[in-house]
């Protein structure tokens, strides 16, 4: 029988009546034809409470700890699903990552996946199990203690399975419906995608969209799983949510699929930094090594052998960039006159693969912002990305008014 | 290093600040030279949630699953326990049943211990470790799959691994300070035993005592392991406690070493049963059949071809019992006049290792009962034991003066 990859994130598993709701779902499912692994996250706030535990009982605590421990809270809603399918008659059973084996690094509490034998469950389902309802987030390593996989794990596991097991696509439900033109709260405008390039989803996710972490939309594409993303609480309907694939599976595509935001983002200013060969590399080195997430770059026009650098990175990073700066600068590593600080700015991005083949869309995007009179204090362009940061006060015009210029409220 | 085994129940782990005093205690005796296996419970209440989520979720529920859920309280125990001996410098890690792995039986939710390879857990601590802090309770089934002890598990699991691993004692820690001549709540005069024989301590678990349950003493008993129940909340004192321990090791004894009582007995007797060969067994077949716990037994005389049959059981199979009765007389197995049900009984039995050697205990029982016009319903008596019913309202009279009688608040 083929097999479908379904995927319960937290909030679609809080309560036992939800977990009935998800297993709804995946009944739909098994009455179509399929054998469905589910991936279930912990019920929403146990994770959470057992971090709490954690970082309470030690400050520096012991990894492989910590994933014994915050691993359990998926344990828990495996069994309550596999449950919940047999109340309703569907042979299904739990297994947790060891019992799969999910193999992964021994990078504990961020560890990667390495293998999944599909033997084990593949048995099983020829035997007349339905459902195989696995643990997410959670694996066994090399030396045999249990593993986490670390933010966004569960999304992975999912999208994992369904390589390993060959699926014919991976459900991620969510308390989203799918992905989204731009988020709807800033513009009413925004309009739900049926379909989207894994190349898109992996700007839109790693440029703040919410929906998807990065590493499972990287994996899928590597794989090509069909992954779509759809709500757990909306009505049944086969072609809801948002289908992420190839791009050679989309028929036809506007130039930019959407506007994406981050609105915690600083811009930090080095001034007059003497400029010579291999100065990015001791600036950017030391705030690497400090763990500062350094995302545009720009180096300005250098006059008399000085030049400004700057950078963008989370605001939350802002005093362990400017520590990291001022300690390089006193071992005499770089040498600056000011390091000037503009947290009140916000990063706004288009991303679409349609900018491969069309010119003019970044023009037409600062023109947009020209016109509305928005300052653009910092650009970066990728293939298929225009990112710029602004004042953080023009965010919403900003994407209100690239919105309306790229005529996203309309399919292509 | 000699090895020692300390076993933490429910409430010696409730709270983070009550892991840290458990964690206090176990660094102690790390400190005194041993290598020490921890046996934790889940966080009082923990269990009690997880089983009702499965029994919410199910009401005939996959037992291998009710096992997976229910689990995982151990296993956070276990993991926060390891974290605070290691805040403490000791180095320490958690083992779940798998990893040990301490096999079971298949018999899930009540899974009896097959094997404990000390293999695993040895290697770790000729390479330095000092605790093992393992979750209580669990094991592996031959299927792979994670089995549950049931009742009491943890107390037996202690004790298999002190039995495995030839551990120097047992401790169990409790909310109570060890074993008593009688409730403390109905005698003040009752006395904390410093020791107590496997055999006596056997009778008075079974006869309604709480300190430890039956089965890890049967186990004790049979593998020589000597146990100490004493309080997790006490001040260090290496004395504290009860020991249980073999015969030999107790010098000098009382005749009687206890008073135990169980309140929710019933007395059920059926009036004129046609007395043949194979009766009993066609009484007490069908009330095994049906569940009934059937504890003492009694025969009266047969006049003319018939007898009255008494028997007690705990109050809540009542209505079990007269159920199964009367179905065995509506299909013709037994014939009786009536079933009278007497629910307002209680069992009070003295325990004594000095029973076998000294004559005209249980008379002086009967003596001390007449002496305050307590009317014994029902006798039953072993070779250490003496049972008998009476009306409950004289329970506390009756250990009160038998706690008198046998002078139990004075040390041998």
């Amino acid at each position: 029988m083929p097999i479908l990859v379904m995927k319960f994130g937290g909030t679609s598993v809080a309560t036992l009546d939800r977990i009935r709701r998800a297993a709804k779902r995946v009944g739909r499912e098994v009455a179509n034809g399929y054998d469905v692994i589910v991936i279930v996250s912990a019920m929403a706030g146990e994770t959470n409470k057992l971090v709490g535990l954690v970082e309470e009982t030690s400050q520096f605590f012991d990894a492989r700890e910590y994933d014994a421990v915050v691993s359990s809270g998926e344990n828990v809603t495996a069994g309550l699903m596999a449950l919940t399918m047999q109340e309703m008659d569907v042979p299904a059973r739990s297994w947790q990552g060891w019992q799969v084996p999910l193999r992964t690094t021994d990078a504990h509490a961020a560890a990667r996946i390495e293998e999944i034998p599909p033997e084990n469950i593949m048995t099983k389902f020829a035997e007349g199990m339905r459902v195989a309802v696995v643990a997410g987030f959670q694996g066994i390593g090399p030396d045999g203690r249990i593993t986490t996989l670390g933010r966004g794990g569960s999304d992975t596991t999912a999208v994992a399975f369904a390589a390993a097991f060959g699926a014919e696509r991976c459900d991620i439900y969510t308390d989203v419906d799918g992905v989204y033109t731009t988020d709807p709260r800033i513009s009413d405008k925004a309009r739900k995608l049926d379909r989207i390039a894994f190349e898109e989803m992996l700007e839109l996710a790693s440029l703040g969209a919410r929906v998807l972490q990065t590493r499972s939309v990287e994996l899928a594409m590597r794989y090509k799983v069909r992954l779509r993303v759809l709500s757990s609480f909306g009505e049944f309907d086969d072609n809801a949510g948002t289908l992420v694939c190839a791009e050679e599976d989309i028929v036809e595509s506007n130039v930019v699929a959407g506007v994406a935001y981050s609105r915690d983002e600083a811009k930090m200013t080095l001034i007059s930094v003497a400029d010579r060969p291999g100065i990015a590399a001791a600036i950017f080195g030391p705030l690497a090594e400090a763990g500062v997430n350094v995302d545009m770059i720009v180096q300005n026009i250098s006059e008399e052998g000085r030049t400004d650098m700057t950078f963008s990175c989370p605001t939350d990073q802002v005093a362990r960039a400017e520590k990291a700066m001022e300690h390089a600068k006193a071992t005499g590593d770089i040498n600056f006159h000011d390091l000037v600080a503009d947290t009140d700015v916000a990063k706004i991005s288009i991303v679409g693969i349609g900018m491969r083949s069309h010119a003019g869309v970044a023009a037409k995007m600062f023109a947009t912002l020209r016109d509305e009179n928005i300052n653009i204090k910092v650009i970066t362009t990728s293939e298929i990305k225009v990112s710029v940061l602004v004042d953080r006060k023009y965010l919403e015009l900003a994407i209100q008014s690239l919105h309306d210029a790229f005529e996203l409220e309309k399919t292509a």
